[in-house]
């Protein structure tokens, strides 16, 4: 993999402060060429199933050799690992807590290993906060992997089994399907972790969720304006609309509420 | 124009999804150098007028032969054109729903193209998704476009009639400009369509709007802290302000609202 | 100080409204290679004492030739001062209101001068807008600054005492420490004014806010989820936190609010 220079950066660090900013700081420093890409930094706090939910959708529309740096890290500080992964040809930082797991399910993970305190050393990458290693570990990591000084595997050994996400893959019936809501967008879609192509089985389908059934369309614009649809989005996976307005403000359904496919083969 | 490789975005996408960020990375997979700079991505939701107002006032602080892409797009997946104009040294990008009218009623349009399917394919530009056309066309013509590769010319026949603003230009009279509150800024400032070249035809003149007359000044410094006035703002146009604080939370008027400027003529 | 090319903007625009990029766009007007990071743009509306409290702990994580542009300016298009400062190999362009005191407390300067006219109109940067600066005037200083075409002393007289700032340094005592709450994080951290310096005098200490008595950690997951406690964070300052949760969201304190440390001396 030749690296594109371009770092991306997934936190729920917010916009508010100056966390991101400083994090950049941090890579320029190292690397003075870096294409820094905020993929997002809005993750609710402490959620990491989110941002490696988001990360998976997203990875493949940069460029090949791009590292992504996530960091949604409720145990800063302690002894949770933090894992460089190369697969599909992207690189990926993340800690060790479920973030990653969307990823290395759904790309082809060439090599995952915990990065070591070894390692960090002979980079100089010492004297961590105990609080903001995005800053203080994962942007010197970035750097360095971003401008080619370095590759995953000099980072540490390889992990055969790293921790699980927190959100269960779907349920996979033969005539349903049966997942959850995972994030709600700015728009107020009702963003599921159905992958269309589980949807694939069925000549058609019809959506539960809240006790109301969801018809399925193409494009928002297929359905009335004020109507509730579903349709499977641009990162290919389920999501429950409203043409022209918001899902989320108008039905009362939020994050880890179950949805329900029902599944026709004709 | 020779191209800047500046790149400006402008949606209504929010800061909470990682959908501005996967745009770049489209941009950035057809043309590495490119510089991207965040013009807004919380326009209104649906609402393509607000985002045509904005790019019209800031497009000439760019460098000439910068792409301003301009994705509110309420009618994505549907047959709506998507245009390409180069005008006063800048290209611009946005689908045909009334956006670009302020643009091109102010700047100087050179060449207004309705960007075909040929073109697109072309390009390599295909498989589009029914509902992220700023991922997956709008990104790259504009990485096309900003590395010179193509110019607008080459995307479509030229186009004679747009599609018209939802928001109307003011009514002038002789001694009266009847305009509209069009946006909202973050300091609570109420922002009009009423350009300053109109008020220049007065040697004085008042602002009335939801039943309150305001004084007009050079300055926000100008009025002591609390009190509300007008001015015209940076951008030559009316806004309602009130010194050290937000006049939107003080006074009842929302987007939409008239405003009147009464006017003295010595 | 060899220039880096990175430009840092600090602000009070918010992220709604096209301030922040129309900056980005006259900064590359000028100096097309710059490197523009954003610090933050939600500073409290109009409270440069926020703003100077981020940028004097978050410079030194940037290279050393950086430019620090901090626009919180309510008395914009009056005749306040406008100051360049070089201090820690680092630069800094902000209104004299108060903004830099905590970075010129805390960094090393070795010139502070304030700009004056005929330096801009050297630099051909005239016929300034009444209410935008950061636009018409700090964004090309910053530009020419970043590029390294002009150097401080260049741009006016030294200044020997600028506007101080408005929150107080804390009052040190033998066993006890008061300072204040100066901003709240994304996460609901209450951060306040007290340096982790000031605490190396006691062996050990606790925190009283709000009624309430705080034990000091060492990192969020060292208390369980859901309590309170202090520690000194990655800026080096003593904060207010809650594992896995707001403070502030389950505090009754803000902004201003008075903090006492109670220290032990072995």
């Amino acid at each position: 993999v030749t690296p594109s220079g371009v770092i991306t950066l997934t936190t729920d660090f917010g916009h508010r402060d100056p966390f991101v900013g400083v994090v950049k700081g941090a890579v320029l420093t190292r690397f003075a060429q870096a294409r820094l890409i905020d993929l997002t930094h809005e993750i609710s706090p402490h959620r990491p199933a989110e941002a490696g939910f988001w990360l998976a959708r997203a990875y493949r529309y940069f460029p090949g050799g791009t590292v992504h740096v996530a960091v949604v890290d409720p145990g800063v500080g302690t002894a949770r690992a933090i894992l460089a992964v190369r697969a599909s040809g992207h690189l990926f930082l993340a800690p060790d807590n479920g973030l990653l797991a969307p990823v290395v399910a759904r790309a082809q993970p060439e090599c995952v290993v915990r990065v070591d305190t070894a390692a960090l050393a002979r980079l100089g990458v010492e004297h961590a906060s105990a609080t903001f290693h995005g800053r203080d570990i994962f942007a010197p990591l970035a750097a360095e992997l971003a401008c080619g000084r370095i590759e995953p595997e000099a980072l540490g050994a390889p992990l055969q089994v790293i921790v699980p996400g927190e959100i269960p893959e779907p349920e996979v019936g033969a005539r349903e399907l049966r997942g959850n809501i995972v994030t709600i967008d700015h728009f107020g879609n009702l963003i599921t972790n159905i992958d269309a192509a589980l949807l694939k089985r069925f000549s058609s389908f019809e959506v539960e969720a809240g006790g109301r059934t969801f018809a399925s369309h193409r494009t928002y614009a297929d359905a009335p304006a004020g109507e509730y649809l579903v349709l499977v989005n641009s990162f290919e996976v389920l999501e429950i609309a409203r043409t022209q307005g918001s899902a989320a403000a108008g039905l009362s359904l939020s994050r880890g509420a179950p949805v329900v496919v029902r599944g026709h083969v004709v």
